[in-house]
């Protein structure tokens, strides 16, 4: 298959170290020749990269024409609520994730974290959830079970209501097994809306711990052979992270989860909507044993990698040493530490390496690894 | 495929007129049966019918155990929302209709109406809505751009704001060209909050419209043998004419819109919520030729097939005239009618016959149709 097979080439490249220092020239317009000569989705427009921002911003966001929508946050802000205006905010994720159970979570307990995350970067506090399952013909209603049992779960650990839902039923062979769409509505605080729009030249740029855990568990639990180790995936609500930063350093600019595409692309988002470029030092990356060894033998980076329980956090440079005190005081949060800072230069992502060398990293093309959410 | 020979054999027996007069004991325990025996999904379970409620009544309801969930509206309050609380309702449909355009819609229209319908049955002002859509690798690039622009029109006519959403993709074979999921929020406006438990004994039982057309359009489309005439789908957004009615029938006690299951298993609901009897004749049912024609052929009851466009509405006995006055000024109620009234009598749905007998009308087990939104 044309497409897949230009797909796996473009992420391998991509991703070998060696091609790193500069874009891959396969690539270059590959999303926009797709859609002129194929004109058919790829599975790299379910990915982080560049082929699902084309389709979003070439094809969904000028049709729809909405300008929280074309803001192209992970949660919007509800326009005309009486006495709330601007302060509910709404947001929503399918999940398809395979295999449904892996280990440090399942496809229900996704489907809580990954939509109370996206409403959290703004500083929302998460108040209800909707669900829609689409089951597959012949799908164990035991498993059923245990995947909403784990979706209450989560949901009470935040806590969040799920307060409404729907079940589709299709034809065995029309889908598989289960899919699972949240859609999330949270409340920002008087005064609380983070956004790129605050980031400022100086601001430091934080994480809440080691990344690529969540892409590298799916990994090692669909390529049994690659590696005996298993990773757990950092899956987890991010919910009281945010509300204890944002009450405890009301300075914070911004917030975003890094999920596929991993911090690579959420760096480079925003950069882009900020304006400001973003230096990261390589070294500063806190990166798990494991995942780095299965990085090294699939030649993966970790940089691209999904996460499920990681929010990169953009505060003032005089707040960093207060910020990273108040995120390690919450268990989400234990191994917080500063990863780069927000520069005045052209908005590019830009990485120290090691060897004191540094290159521009490029939104990738696709995502590393299809259904990772 | 044992489950769907029982469904079929099931949906045809209650269908087929000498059946209605009492209720089929094959059905007799028929999901309870294949909970304990095959528990597996079946089709069954994603119908408007027995099947979909004891999947959700007796596992996921239990399982998320919320009030507002409990009560298995098509819409329910968010909790804890500053100085609106419980004014903001949120909805949710995930639409797997095929084929994916059909006379008067497509899967595209068909997810803006749905959820705005839904939202309204509360007396909600439509707010904003999200869209989470699961392409399968493939899919038409052009098919996706027609359905995302009748999205927009659908809710430009509303109106209501698709403000947040999200695209995943799944490989060949794991899905069927688009799935799509919308979640809704809505506003009650001061005072405005309709609900069954507000039936009264005595109360008018009103419809906008003629029944059955958007489930004999998918019908008409599937089976292009079975007849020569196209029936066309009531798919239709009833925002307006639920506004009109808050507005001008402060007295009105609940809206619900027969989709899946048809006017029979809303009524049923209702009675079952209400602990009251509703009596319905069948003769001020209205139902196009074509409708009426085609279930003739196919031995179907209107009564049990989907609407799109179609609003029950329950109001006070001596606000029937001006009601069905502020329905009829609406385009989508110009053929508004009442079609019965809630009795004393215990809860069960009553049919009066044009012979003079009449009917207890039991919930149907599946749905007639798969996949009819």
């Amino acid at each position: 298959m044309k497409e897949d097979k230009t797909h796996d080439d473009g992420s391998r490249t991509r991703q070998s170290p060696e091609n790193k220092v500069h874009e891959n020239p396969v690539q270059k317009n590959y999303v926009l020749e797709d859609f002129v000569k194929e004109n058919k989705v790829l599975m790299a427009h379910g990915g982080g990269g560049r082929a699902a921002r084309s389709l979003i911003q070439e094809l969904i966001s000028p049709v729809f024409d909405n300008p929280e929508l074309s803001r192209l946050e992970d949660a919007a802000r509800i326009p005309g609520i009486p006495g709330n205006n601007p302060r509910v905010v709404m947001t929503t994720d399918s999940y398809v994730v395979t295999p449904r159970f892996f280990p440090g979570g399942d496809i229900g307990k996704l489907s809580v974290c990954g939509t109370v995350n996206d409403l959290v970067t703004t500083g929302a506090r998460p108040a209800a959830l909707s669900v829609g399952f689409i089951l597959e013909e012949g799908f164990s209603l035991k498993e059923l079970e245990k995947i909403i049992k784990s979706m209450k779960q989560t949901a009470d650990s935040v806590p969040v209501a799920l307060i409404t839902g729907d079940t589709k039923v299709v034809e065995r062979g029309r889908g598989d097994g289960i899919y699972i769409t949240t859609a999330g509505v949270g409340i920002l605080p008087e005064g609380v809306f983070l956004s790129p729009d605050n980031i400022e030249p100086g601001d430091a740029v934080l994480i809440n711990g080691p990344i690529g855990n969540h892409e590298a568990a799916i990994i090692s639990v669909r390529d049994k052979f690659s590696l005996g180790v298993e990773v757990v995936s950092d899956c987890t609500p991010l919910a009281r992270l945010i509300t204890k930063i944002t009450e405890a350093v009301p300075e914070v600019r911004c917030a975003r989860d890094p999920t596929r595409g991993g911090v690579a692309s959420i760096l480079i988002e925003l950069v882009e909507s900020s304006g400001y470029g973003i230096t990261i030092d390589e070294d500063k990356l806190p990166v798990d044993e494991p995942v780095s060894n299965l990085c090294e033998v699939l030649g993966m980076d970790p940089l691209y990698m999904a996460n499920e329980g990681k929010m990169v956090v953009i505060v003032p440079e005089n707040q960093t040493k207060h910020c990273l005190e108040v995120m390690r005081s919450v268990p989400a949060g234990k191994r917080s530490t500063v990863i780069g800072s927000v520069t005045k230069d052209k908005p590019r992502l830009v990485v120290n390496t090691p060897y004191g060398s540094s290159r521009v990293v490029t939104m990738p093309k696709g995502e590393q690894l299809p259904r990772i959410c």
